[in-house]
């Protein structure tokens, strides 16, 4: 198919008599039709107005509520109307974690008087059946203090930690990388010396108000604590007392839990490919969001992002050489069933995913993507990787080592790239897992360039393969 | 200097005997360095304080109001407590616009009702000397378009300017610049055809209700009609109606215009080079803004930014070989004085600015950096730009061909490289000129960011000239 401006170019060569290289025609071709991608993107795309009803009309999705399963009927339908080859959802079973009521955490030294902070109970947590707990603070900066202190001086106490994320780190997902473990591991690291409870400071490098959730996983059989994330403002409040030779005790109180596993689904659809069906092309994100906002950027973008490559291609008339699969998984944020669930299923069917690309950073203006593979490709798929950024450099696109996605991850044996878009990163864990991250704080042309970069992505990948 | 972390790997190349290469040490020399600066920008800067204070306790800083004044003041007196080797305020005569009351627009179709729009006057406009005037509107999407009507359909209408920017344009300045002349030369130009005022659409790509207010440029000796911004929400609601046929009239009042010149001031600081002092490596932006709000992005981001360049490399403890300028331009926004001023005396002095570096696109996260220069020099200096790439891609920053600045324009004649930072572009022109350019809307590790990108080139110039 040629475009109007690349006939034109074709006149103007043959008259002028110059020898036309096929290379550099196609080329021309290839540079033309990704224009063509930006173009509806910035124009006609409908990403921020599905990304608007998911985050604000659907709302928070957490894993088993019934917001989640409306965002799986929605986006089923939505993407059924797109015209696909076949759309269906794809069944798991996934852990229903619910917070009945927001924890409280007020803290109080030697005068007696109790003061409130911003709390909210980590993902998977439990509680503390509704009742008042009280003990002592201990501050601790990581995981390995813990061992240090021993239980003589951890049990039956309050473990906080308060170890920052690091400023200087420029990609902020490395920052909250290091932090991280605190949350994630630290309720069920301080239970195994016998804490009665933790806190946690949020993972964000900005010092507010605001209290960040996010999952913590106990061990099997373990025995389980309440973890509690604490707003940075607070943490730092707490760690200058305690500084101060204060003995801080906590009052804190969470009512959440585990409930019975829940059916659930992710939602795939699919364009057959007609030359190499065989070589799947992926794109996607997660559905499921935490409950305390819309889940706007994690990760109603990626999987806007996900449908609108989809309707674009479709708009322009494009016809794919390999097979397009677009997938909305389900439990991210604390299971990652969905993940599992369909690389088993594409196991089972002996499936090759050439490329799976996943958008979980937010919808910020894109600056490229990272990829990564298993060892023994890499250093190929690398190379035909970054062969596309002469493509992508008039977007200010960069194609780097590194990179990748949670749900995606599972795929990596098939021996395929996994690729992660990669949004600009200073924002995102300002936002992330916290009552802020709704539509207010997404930019509409920010989001349409990332559906546009990822498009375009696929585009190139179905056009020269890896 | 040999930092630490350079030191230990000295060490230990030795002990394991390997040769080391002395450029290869060189350069990690200067990779180390850079970390240092992006270290020291992302924890111990005040360039967002020093921007709070600017924006908001000072506040909008017209040229020739009270506020530039006092703007001088005080970015004098840092630069001074900085401890550089010299400061001195260049005197430059400028325009004293002033806005006496806010534009009212109201339009009113066959059913006599008027409604009232968002509106701002133009900056360097007349007003209607706070008299209502009244007349029918004529839309017009160009320039061009003018002419083709003549006087005959022009005379005594106010027309309204309505071509919207494009949205294609990856790059917003340039969707920006497609669609500019219809403010700087549209209330000129209607002039010429008899129109009695101007009404242009805001310049954004944003729909909403902010008018954005920007400079409009007379004929001399022309004669000088009311040009009026209105938002982009309310000039698509007006050009529907005008599209419905119906026949609109405004209703315009503004109180603004020009009184005497005043005596201003760029502010200029100078760390004097060790061993080509001669060639200077300037840093700057513009300290003037419009009133509409603090002016934060535009362009105290930029003026913060270069204040922040000499800090951070008199903090590092940094003896630079050549001269470093730091310059906080007077009147960028309607008239340039200061830039002409600076040029004039720097080229009166024989001077030679090697490298001049502007900060005017606001205060995002930095993507790069572009640049020009005169056609003999340009492309042995690109080359040389470009070769620094290899110590800032770990940042993300990417190196150009095209850009520079406003401000630091009338320097080229010298023959050095004038270039300009590259902050993502996408939300710059959602506040630009408008109330909401104020500090909230500015993100701190964006900002510091950009300083420390600013740092990292002004060092590899320094150390590698060009």
């Amino acid at each position: 198919m040629l475009s109007k401006p690349i006939f034109r170019s074709f006149i103007i060569l043959i008259a002028f008599g110059y020898s036309i290289s096929p290379l550099l025609c196609q080329e021309d071709q290839q540079a033309f039709y990704i224009k063509s991608i930006y173009d509806y993107s910035l124009t006609k795309a409908k990403v921020f107005d599905r990304l608007s009803h998911l985050s604000e009309n659907i709302g928070g999705r957490l894993t088993g509520s019934k917001n989640a399963e409306q965002a799986v009927e929605w986006t089923f339908s939505e993407l059924k109307k797109l015209g696909v080859d076949s759309v269906w959802k794809q069944e798991c079973m996934v852990p229903h974690w619910v917070r009945r009521s927001e924890a409280t955490v007020e803290i109080c030294g030697s005068n007696n008087q109790y003061i409130s902070l911003n709390a909210t109970s980590l993902g998977n947590s439990i509680g503390t059946s509704g009742e008042l707990w009280e003990a002592e603070i201990i501050e601790v900066f990581g995981l390995d203090t813990l061992a240090l202190l021993g239980e003589e001086k951890i049990k039956d106490k309050i473990v906080f930690f308060n170890r920052p994320l690091d400023p200087t780190q420029i990609h902020t997902g490395r920052a909250y990388g290091g932090a991280s473990d605190q949350r994630t591991r630290g309720p069920a690291m301080a239970a195994r010396f016998g804490a009665k409870a933790v806190l946690v400071r949020s993972l964000t490098t900005l010092i507010d108000d605001v209290p960040h959730t996010g999952v913590t996983v106990y061990d099997e059989d373990g025995i389980k604590i309440p973890g509690i994330a604490i707003s940075t403002k607070d943490a730092e409040t707490l760690s200058a007392l305690i500084a101060d030779g204060e003995k801080m005790k906590a009052r804190i109180s969470a009512d959440c839990g585990m409930e019975e596993d829940k059916l659930s689904h992710n939602v795939v659809a699919e364009i057959r490919g007609s030359e190499f069906p065989d070589e799947i092309i992926l794109v996607g994100g997660h559905l499921d969001s935490w409950d305390l906002a819309g889940g706007a950027h994690d990760d109603g973008a990626g999987c806007m992002h996900s449908i609108q490559v989809f309707e674009t291609l479709l708009a322009l008339g494009y016809k794919p050489k390999r097979t397009l699969r677009c997938v909305m998984y389900m439990n991210e944020e604390n299971g990652l069933a969905g993940g599992k669930a369909y690389a088993k299923a594409s196991n089972e069917n002996n499936e090759f995913h050439l490329a799976a690309i996943e958008s979980d950073l937010g919808g910020f203006t894109p600056r490229g993507f990272g990829c990564s593979a298993s060892d023994e490709v890499f250093k190929k798929y690398l190379a035909s990787f970054q062969s596309f950024e002469k493509f992508l450099d008039p977007y200010d696109l960069h194609l780097k080592a590194g990179g990748g996605g949670a749900d995606i991850g599972p795929l990596k044996s098939q021996g395929g790239l996994l690729i992660g878009l990669r949004p600009d990163p200073q924002r995102y864990f300002d936002i992330h897992h916290t009552k802020n991250d709704h539509i207010g704080m997404v930019n509409k042309r920010e989001l349409e360039l990332g559906a546009a970069a990822m498009t375009s992505l696929v585009y190139l990948i179905d056009q020269f393969g890896l």
